[in-house]
């Protein structure tokens, strides 16, 4: 008998962001695959199975839950924000073509969650309010001359940027580099958003100009925004910053 | 006293894919201003009053919640989705810079929720797995010229391509001007997914190759997804296909 799996956005860590809909799919689950700290998020019954790994894996990762799914289990597996962007869905999807002609017939659900450049907008106000694009900065997956490509295109073009995973130890100065880019390519005070655990107790959301960006501001939790031409930031007596991208293109900056 | 004025995102539409915050925040406030649909939503107590209006009154309904919440009022408001992505954060945003000192004194926060490219995404597989954009197509905001300027750099560059407000009354053929620019950067079978209603019980979710997507498909309320050069279909025996952006570049495509 063929099982099902079920790949579900935990949201960027606050509880209270996570959907009923994701706690309903982590209820009904038995076996849980994933990122150990993401499955540490979870409350499971005596009778729910943890699988923990490490990240960096996650193509392993989904052919394991994939292979127990095939063999009748009712599998999740979890991402932290939401499935789709940057995480594990892709890598299902990737173990399914790639897999035994058998692992089409699994029962395949995704259960969106709230994405960490959502999460961070909303500490801020509204840099995503206008066109914007999410890139991951990872040199991991793709090579660093297709990443400065998209960040000139996105910058000339005058998408806000949302940078995930920006840092890795394994090439600390990408996000340097793309700052540097950047700069050559937009004027120098776009507010650049660095928030890191948006919505939990331990988040740190800070707000600089392009030209004072520096990636000492950010690990591999944070998630970047880089505003547009366009985007405005509104100062405040005794309250942060608000910075938004306006809905309406005022000209001028492409 | 100054009040204080909270910006929350319902979601898609299906009540399960809200999240606790949006509801802790929803049963705080008292007065609520919003497009009628989204108001029509919530299950309010007879003591929470309903200010709706129609669609494209985004700013005017942003100072008039801004003003009662300078009176002392609890005010919220709604938009569907996230209240970050084209809709009504950067609306309160704009009021505030252009209105009285008195305005930058309230308390202001965002709660925010699954925007529907998420949702749509998640129905299919992991179409928003690689690098994308989000491009809202109305022209109500911005020059039809800005547009084709940004999908011919999100084409060239390899984003996959999320579109909001494809469709409008006042500008029925955008969507159309839009495909067919984009066949003449991308190849014809890049998948295109529409999806109208996500979650919802009335939705509809319908992948077609770029050569064979038309206006028709979609209203004003269906998000677009078009995929990149990298974009896959799985297809599956008794199932519908799985749509999917693979995490890493492969190459060949730009």
């Amino acid at each position: 008998m063929t099982g099902s799996l079920v790949v579900v956005g935990l949201g960027p860590g606050n509880p209270d962001q996570m959907t009923p809909e994701a706690a309903a799919a982590v209820g009904s689950a038995e076996d849980f695959f994933g990122y150990f700290p993401y499955l540490d998020r979870l409350s499971l019954r005596p009778n729910q199975r943890r699988h923990a790994s490490d990240n960096r894996e996650e193509l392993a990762r989904a052919r394991e839950a994939l292979a127990m799914a095939a063999e009748g289990g009712k599998v999740c597996v979890v991402s932290g924000g939401d499935p789709g962007v940057f995480a594990m869905a892709a890598a299902v999807c990737e173990a399914i073509e790639d897999g035994p002609e058998q692992w089409r017939g699994i029962d395949i659900s995704v259960v969106p969650g709230i994405t960490a450049m959502l999460a961070v907008a909303a500490r801020v106000g509204a840099p995503l309010g206008h066109d914007f694009c999410a890139i991951s900065l990872s040199t991991n997956l793709k090579p660093w001359e297709i990443i400065e490509k998209r960040l000139i295109a996105a910058a000339e073009a005058g998408f806000v940027m949302a940078f995930y995973n920006p840092i890795s130890k394994a090439r600390p100065h990408q996000l340097s580099e793309a700052l540097d880019l950047l700069r050559r390519h937009l004027p120098p005070d776009v507010p650049v958003v660095f928030g890191r655990a948006a919505g939990r107790p331990d988040e740190v959301i800070r707000t600089v100009a392009l030209k004072d960006a520096s990636a000492d501001m950010a690990d591999m939790a944070t998630c970047i925004i880089v505003g547009s031409c366009e985007t405005r930031t509104i100062e405040r007596d005794g309250k942060s910053p608000l910075v938004y991208s306006p809905r309406s293109y005022r000209g001028g900056s492409i």
